[in-house]
């Protein structure tokens, strides 16, 4: 990595996003027909790499429910409104109503209710009854108190999220999570995140997650780059976590961690870039936000919106320009990379001639 | 080329496009009339190096036979509304009115409706009688099925144009194009593309191209990069392209494979960046569309634009600033370098104290 | 530091603003209740390093008792309307209702005004009774005029606060502060500046100030950039003028110079990238002109605007987004780094891993 | 000087424009009322380096004369309007009431009436009786035409200023003009420009110019990059030409050529980085078509702009902020750089800690 010199006491890595970079097609194209977009993770298989993210403007049950037909991986938040509510309804119209001004404040208020461990139970129970590949996210904080809940009503695959995940947390007041040893002891497949550089990525494959979530403070809703100052460029995120997926196979003696790009992703053209950065697949919030069947109505926020005293998001409005269906996969009505998304992603791995993401992320990228 | 480190997993070329460069005049300057912009390609010569592109918007039959009068090259697309249609004028005063969020739709249906294949012939005929140049453009997808039928009906020069065209083209179903075998047969000279680097440029070379179109993704209609995710800034792609034709002038032992940048050439000082950059022609679309006598009535779109499930490109609106002769050759009354684009090109030559556009190749530039 | 080739003739270091950079957290978090913001000063101790800025829009002595009640340092400017006016409500009020075409002229009028010796020792007074730790500040030019009665008044820190400050300042007409025998003689701790060099903070610290304030020209309300031509970004000044910091602790056995990042920290994340680049504390201004109680009205305006035949600077207009206490301490209602200053250092400190702000100071950064 | 691969078979140079630079303070400052910004040329003394453009805009016979009683140098366009027309002032009052649609037909058709040899003679025997130093300026191709008439009727300078004016014009049609003879044989200075590289200059200072214009394409009334392309960022020129000059003073045993900045100067901020990069005076246009008594009432425009068949300017507005008088020497009311233009170069001189304009050629810069 090459290093600037900010000052004569400092030095900092140079750091590329998705906006910087763009993949140059090779000298073979290859038909659209003959390429595999197939994800699998652990023991179960998708029709392609694209993740619904678990956060409540996308995530209702009965979403998670309709995109897991659509040939993908939902995630439900198992600390979000389906569990602090028996209804959310009349939340989320509230939401849709709110100016911008009011909206955070509509959150905090919304998310301070507490979560009750029976809607936790009944939600896994909801998705297992309709045949999906069930999976449910909790933040960190909240690990070790729901875990049981989750597991014991049968979820598939869980997912630590928050804004940071290390495997190493210090705290001199009470017990915290050992990632190691709950993985460890855990019969389900673990995904945990965001990180964002090669050091932090290797602590959490080597603590046993089954995939490992990259970024923080990029996406549509994070304002995470104002209010803390943090922020990792996805394009270097990406990067420098597939090589710690690289290293970690080698000492492992063959164990493959799923890297997944989390965030940062609005347009299709920005998935591609992830995959062509050495991830294996993409969660997404904001583009499946612009579903006429999305549960948000055309509003997006992600949890770090309703902290209760440093909220670190915003409520956005997107426009909505089809149905889950077609932004998943189409036709496309739009140019501008917010529908067929699939298709996009199968379109720009043949026009560079490959058959799969796998030998997709070997694809020569340039800076803009 | 110089490389950056976008991560410890990859590596990524450094490439500029025409804004993040400038021509620099040398010591010596030159009378404007002494100046020769000829363009000649196999065995047709034209006054300026100036190419109309295959666009619907900008090429009729009747606006391709005008603009070859003022002196330049001009292709009309034979897969476009002029073949599918007998009287394609409902559809231009559709487009036309059209809002923005509805005429993809509009360029979607009109575009699904079938190719006639007497038509085509029609077309072509059309233009031979005019004493024009003849020049035909259709897509990779469709030449094998249409060659036949343009090249009967007495084409020049035959274009080959997409997003992508590559020599090796791989698909498990049925018959594609062996590009080399295809040109090898014909009787015309093929110009090609677009591709957008050295190696992919080569093997066009090799497979016979009489000239290369560079570029793909960087006009005012394309939305490739935000779609697809892929772009080649043009003016690296131009100045890799340049190699690749110096590399096969050697390897061949003297064929000189035309260098045609295409796109991404909204002004005047764009297409003099491009022969500076080395190219010995400039194929472009929107400068024409803002002429009051183009088909598209001040609107402007590429065959991207018209794909039926994941379209990309958009219907532009340009102010219409004066005919086609004023755009191309003057007089200007517009000083943004929409007007008098020979003109224009001739100045900079001619201030950088050069004769012709060969030697133009090896003006100065600096980076912005 | 890298360098470029501006010309043949010239040669510039590359600098950097906050907005180039960003902070990485680590593989390591820590519990946000482990972290230590405290900062202490010569003889003074503060809950953290946030200090209010020596401008009215933002110091009142009412206000400056206030802030000082909520954990951290304010400065009180000796030179502005409080020891021009006896009561400057009127003053506020006219800022308050002028169109910005017309404030500067108002604001050159009202500054026009003579200091009143009685006022400025009056003011002094007024803090002092009030139990907090007094400063005030005075520009270089001053200095000599009014230290005496600051003094004499019980100033505990003294702050003296220019676009630039330097150990010589050099004139053919009359006395010129020697700041060295001036910091010698006196009693209480100097803060000074701004200064954004290495070489220009190294002689500060050679003079004895206690405190270099590091900055010009980067802030809301100021224009320098425009009107005089100069500029050092801010990451690049902190990091420079901390290495001074370490150079001048070795020359001098031991003697710690605090570093005040002044300025061009307008949200939250500024004020942790000031840390992370070497910054013990943080002075700021318009961040609190927010508050509904800060005496500007939501208008924030410097020393500079007020000039009288050369203003260097404007005045603001800020949304009033919550009061003073909430600002600093929280909770926040906004998700743009506004509000809850202090709570957002400390979370960053947390997510990095690390325990203070000295410790913070080598967290990793990079560019964006 | 850096370079970068632009693609395989093209190289440029790294440059910077003024917006990529700012001046930084050194340890020491300095009283403003010790700094001299005398600049003297040839036998000419001015009290300040700011040079008043040959643009009608801003230079009448009348405000030519007041702005020499302001302490500098004013230059008369004498194949402007003033030499094509008695009284001009109908076509200002034309240009002050056209929409910018319009503005660039009526210039055309204004600079399209024959220049008047007698109105030349007249025009400078006007400035010659006021008694201020008399500096009249052409293009390079009407040189030959009229230099006669113009140092017959008392010229003290003659400046020569076109887009690129360089030491060997070549042509096949008729007489032109050889530089080194004619300024050999002329008994006045000659300033000449525009140019922008290194070479162009030297060779201009070889044949004889006494001050070379550094520029083109860069100020707010030229759009040369987007018609020709032709662009050289200003902080670059400027150091390239004061590199020349450097060589030159060595080879020529002691002639020091004024390096005088032309162009891209909107603030008293650029023209200050103007001299740090090496310049010993700056000649603007736009600032003062901001002053209320400039001919152009708010209106700028070049001579480009009138070109009749490739204009390559606009006709800019501009807000007029006071007089001549105010915004060359002050006081300003603005804080933006537009006025007091004198007494922000004298004070970002003092600030550096510089004496005169030749020493703060060696500040410090750094890029932002």
């Amino acid at each position: 990595m090459s290093e600037f010199d900010i000052g004569r006491s400092k030095r900092a890595r140079e750091a590329f996003s998705f906006d910087d970079i763009s993949v140059v097609p090779s000298r073979r194209t290859r038909d659209g027909a003959d390429v595999n977009l197939n994800w699998q993770i652990d023991a179960y298989s998708f029709a392609h790499p694209i993740v619904a993210a678990p956060m409540d403007s996308i995530a209702s049950p009965e979403s998670v429910i309709a995109v897991s037909g659509l040939g993908g991986l939902a995630v439900l938040d198992l600390e979000g409104l389906w569990t602090r509510y028996e209804d959310p309804s009349k939340i989320y119209a509230q939401i849709a109503k709110a100016d911008s001004f009011e909206a955070t404040s509509i959150l905090q208020k919304a998310y301070s209710q507490a979560i009750k461990p029976e809607l936790v139970a009944a939600r896994v129970s909801q998705l297992r009854s309709a045949g999906v590949v069930v999976a449910g996210a909790l933040s960190p904080e909240r690990t070790l108190q729901f875990h049981k809940t989750i597991v014991d009503a049968g979820v598939d695959i869980f997912v630590i999220r928050g804004t940071t995940v290390s495997a190493e947390h210090v705290s001199s007041r009470g017990e915290t999570l050992n990632l190691k040893e709950f993985i460890y002891e855990l019969d389900v497949p673990v995904i945990a995140g965001g990180v964002a550089t090669y050091k932090a990525a290797l602590h959490l494959m080597r603590a046993g997650a089954a995939g490992v979530l990259v970024g923080f403070g990029g996406g549509a809703t994070h304002t995470t780059a104002d209010v803390l100052g943090l922020r990792v460029p996805m394009a270097t995120a990406v990067s420098e976590v597939a090589a710690a997926r690289r290293e970690y196979l080698d000492e492992s003696g063959g164990r493959y961690v799923h890297v997944i790009a989390d965030g940062a992703m609005g347009r299709s053209g920005d998935m591609v870039k992830a995959l062509a950065c050495g991830a294996d697949a993409v969660m997404v919030g904001s583009p499946l936000a612009r579903a006429t069947d999305a549960p948000g109505r055309g509003r997006h926020w992600g949890r770090e919106a309703c902290h209760g005293d440093l909220p670190r998001g915003s409520v956005a409005n997107f426009e909505q320009v089809g149905s889950m269906a077609e932004i998943i996969n189409g036709p496309s009505r739009t140019a501008d990379g917010t529908m067929n998304l699939v298709g996009a992603i199968r379109k720009s791995i043949s026009i560079c001639g490959y058959t799969d993401v796998k030998e997709f992320q070997r694809v020569e990228i340039i800076t803009n």
